[in-house]
């Protein structure tokens, strides 16, 4: 499948090699195609471009940028390039502008997620893997035999079924589905917590198991 | 030891029941204690007080009040009455007023306990327990036997190290202290995953286990 993955840190770094490691046909898109000098000579299969080629290209596209900066990417994506498509979004909305530990860019009554399904009616937003190091989200077994959790939140119950079919080539076994768009709220704001506990844990290689 | 809990819903009930239990002499602060007709029936060991007299007889107080409520609550106590003392604060500031999912109060750049820990700064407030179901809170054994993480927040670290002896005494196996009182956000900030879980689990008898 044709993938686009907005964002060239490590989190878009991490997605576009294992999606072409699955042998989809990969776009990375980014600002600065020189920051992926030595990471396009590890991944050749990969091409790189511009945020509007990348959505161009994707069937399915991936909001792997800085929460921070995610709005005015993908307004430079275009929005005719996102229509009708799937929109995975990983990004989180971290302002560590006033150090640690960092707040939330917006929370509580909205999320990042809803912000970017309001600018983008027409996509099929996804929210999901930010709950995890990039790491993780690509290759969940790493951890205790893939056995704990990644959520979803959408409102697009075809376009959520898509993404965990995907997750699940990954490697994710364990999907909760949290609900619609407003679910993100809670993923999102998980994200503190998150932080505390990779300072408690001293990495970043862990998540959470759901026990009953 | 004893034992002050603020709060008669089914936290402070909860929290009563399992200390009396565990031997603590325990009263429990209400504003209307009518509502406790039944539950004083079946734990004869618990005195009932207002308030005032609750924080007055614990050498231990818990803070189980409707996070809504709990500053107004903490001030009928009595700073007098919560001065130099282990104030476990147990609530979430959870708004119910718009309906559902409910937004917290206070969050982000803020949070509950560090209100009540600028509003009582002679208290030794240490935030827990709030992030799972009051049963649970107290018989952690009965989900996946005990297999699973509970937080600490707080400033004062021999506070935290009482609470924890406590915790242990409930059940609890896993403690991990999340750091000083603004890590209190973290906790409170995972409210709204819970929700989100409780809703797709449909049952509040559930944690999360850390796995690394």
């Amino acid at each position: 499948m044709k993938m686009g993955v907005l964002g060239s840190g490590m989190v878009g770094q991490a997605i576009s090699a294992r999606l072409a490691e699955l042998g989809h046909e990969v776009m990375i898109g980014t600002r600065d195609p020189n920051k992926l000098g030595e990471w396009s000579t590890l991944n050749q299969k990969a091409k790189i471009g511009s945020f509007a080629e990348t959505a161009a290209h994707g069937e399915m596209l991936f909001n792997a940028t800085n929460g921070a900066g995610s709005l005015m990417a993908l307004e430079m994506a275009g929005a005719g390039n996102l229509s009708g498509k799937i929109l995975v979004d990983i990004s989180n909305p971290l302002d560590f502008s006033k150090g640690f530990p960092p707040s939330l860019i917006v929370s509580n009554t909205d999320s990042l997620a809803e912000q970017i399904q309001r600018a983008h009616p027409d996509a099929r937003v996804v929210k999901t893997l930010n709950t995890v190091t990039a790491r993780l989200m690509v290759y969940p077994r790493e951890v205790a035999d893939g056995d704990h959790q990644i959520f979803v939140s959408g409102n697009d119950v075809d376009a959520k079924s898509q993404v965990a079919e995907l997750l699940k080539s990954f490697g994710w076994i364990h999907i909760l589905d949290l609900g619609d768009i407003t679910s993100a709220r809670a993923a999102e704001m998980y994200l503190p917590l998150w932080v505390r506990m990779y300072g408690a844990l001293n990495s970043g290689m862990f998540n959470v198991k759901i026990v009953k």
